[in-house]
């Protein structure tokens, strides 16, 4: 298989982030992309392009303006505030209870404030999203990734792997959070969409829900979206994810959550992702763009699900056995030692390789990752 | 003057607060309330009486029952998490830009979810808004305080004074945040508009904006709210504050927003306390809640003006001078070793007391307090 990858990402060197209002090591640090890489490399079934430049124009297909120009200008925008912290964190949100009463017309005329904290607070989520002088430039090249994923299935391969880093799916239309800043699933979708003229479905197989990408296309009926995650009455992001969201407008029906929950196994989740390919394959579309994560394994740090190594290998089989080409972009996934041999085990099943050839040791059977 | 006072404040004992993305100690601490309180006990000229308990059906007048039932449960229910954090701190909020394109049906129908970050996250506005085992006791005294001190004046004072902690001004009908959980001063109004039938004006002089405050009475005429305040553009709480925020419906007209810049002075502030008391002047009814903050000092950590102690006795003269009884109520102000001297000043301004009288050394003139 055809693997997109940058080194850009490694320029997003986060070290810490908040939550719960304390500060904590990183989880989404620039190793685990590293692990995947190399872990792919070693295999030596995998064929490493570097992605091509594709401009700002796809990511204003789903992204207010304003948010680009924000992941842009906020480190030095910060700096020249002389804000000292190693990264810039938001601590104030417009919560939407902020303006409980206010007609549409009055929230829809609130803009962004010129104070670091107030603007970083503006346009996101959560405490959890560190932002450093090499933020914009990683988030740039993983929608590149993406997008050259995209070029690589519209160029005829039937499944390409792109080593997104940072991810995307929590990113909204409007809003960054939860370690995402460009929504690169969301914009790899929406570019198929236009270059093919299709329909298109995103399976979404990270942990967590994928609220931006929901929301991005809520009200379209040529994206069907279709998460498999962690109930958010107990799970970031909270507020989104429920199974009664099913899309409104042209859009209702076309959104299918799958809340799960805490201690998740194998068959549980191959369950629900067979429910999850159902719904596809009973909509139209010769393409799915799948959110790939793997903080459903059972060590990961963040998650509370209990997956292991060979059913990421089945699960990637049937996903491919539907028949549909893959855009398979990476999300997140946080237990590093087993990376590697996650992303290998999904995507050698989604080529039909065998799982059984890989070494039987160490996380996940990958010895090399210990 | 009369001034009401609980020690259950005491309990609300927070250590730190998180600043974008960094644990710094706590500004909204214990001390604030016993500087003030015993700088007026030493004055000799003020008689402190305990507050009455008033139930919650004040406080469900002008919040969200959840509200309520959250502050009393989180603590607890955080616990049965085994959350082992030193308090309780949101770090995920429901940005209203998740939403964006989603009806307000649809968001009206969203809940707040079991896991108390979540949890905490959809009551709030912010991460610098700790609370701990004590907080709920202590809001719901400084409420009864805030009660009490209307009921002072419906007994005929001309002026009372009450020591509120927790603050109040930033806590909306549905949403706590900025060291506040109930808007003491919002209560105070409604109860006195209920009890005594008559419009009822706020002034809110604390440094920043009560945007809870002008939430719950966006769209009424019956009560105006005015406020001087640091420009949201460059701080606290950002989102709101703005000068082309009037009100909506009924309530168009009886917002003021007087945005102020970096380094405002005595003479600037007095020239827009000035304008301020001339909206209220312009309105019919007998009596002003005041909210009362000192962060508005030149020393002060969290604020940028310059504002003296001796202006303040200036501010309480202009304020009495309208002729109107005051329900006077603390909020913010977090240069402790000034706090009780500047609350003195105000309120000996407010009586017609002289300033002069006070001693001459130390901050804003008080010896005692260094």
């Amino acid at each position: 298989m055809r693997v997109v990858y940058s080194p850009a990402h490694l320029a997003h060197d986060v070290t810490t982030e908040t939550v719960m209002g304390g500060v904590i090591p990183a989880n989404e640090v620039a190793e685990r992309a590293e692990r995947i890489r190399t872990t792919l490399e070693a295999d030596g079934g995998f064929a490493i392009d570097a992605p091509t430049e594709h401009g700002t124009e796809p990511i204003l297909a789903v992204h207010d303006a304003g948010l680009l120009r924000y992941v842009e200008e906020a480190w030095p925008a910060a700096r020249a505030q002389s804000l000292a912290r190693p990264n810039l964190t938001a601590d104030t949100f417009p919560n939407f209870r902020m303006f409980e009463g206010m007609s549409p017309e009055f929230v829809a005329g609130r803009t962004e404030t010129r104070f670091a904290a107030g603007r970083a607070g503006w346009w996101g989520l959560d405490t959890a999203n560190p932002l450093v002088a090499g933020t914009y430039g990683a988030a740039r090249a993983a929608v590149d990734v993406a997008l050259t994923t995209v070029d690589l299935v519209l160029g005829g391969e039937p499944a390409a792997y792109g080593l997104c880093r940072p991810p995307g799916h929590h990113a909204a239309r409007s809003m960054a959070g939860g370690y995402c800043f460009f929504n690169n699933a969301a914009i790899a979708a929406e570019a198929f969409v236009r270059a093919a003229g299709e329909q298109v479905a995103i399976l979404d197989v990270d942990y967590h829900h994928g609220n931006g990408t929901q929301q991005i296309f809520w009200r379209r009926g040529d994206v069907l979206y279709v998460s498999l995650h962690a109930d958010p009455e107990r799970q970031y992001p909270f507020f989104l994810g429920a199974a009664d969201e099913i899309g409104e407008g042209e859009g209702s029906g076309a959104n299918l959550n799958i809340p799960l929950p805490a201690g998740t196994d194998d068959s549980g989740y191959l369950a629900a992702l067979d429910r999850g390919l159902a719904a596809i394959a009973d909509n139209p579309g010769d393409v799915i763009v799948v959110s790939l994560g793997f903080d459903t394994y059972g060590h990961d740090p963040i998650g509370d699900f209990a997956l292991t190594t060979a059913v990421y290998h089945e699960c990637g089989r049937r996903v491919a056995a539907l028949g549909r080409r893959l855009v398979i972009l990476q999300e997140g996934g946080y237990h590093r030692p087993s990376l590697g041999a996650n992303a290998r085990a999904w995507l050698r099943g989604a080529e039909g390789r065998p799982y059984e050839s890989l070494p039987a040791s160490g996380f996940g059977g990958d010895g090399s990752d210990r």
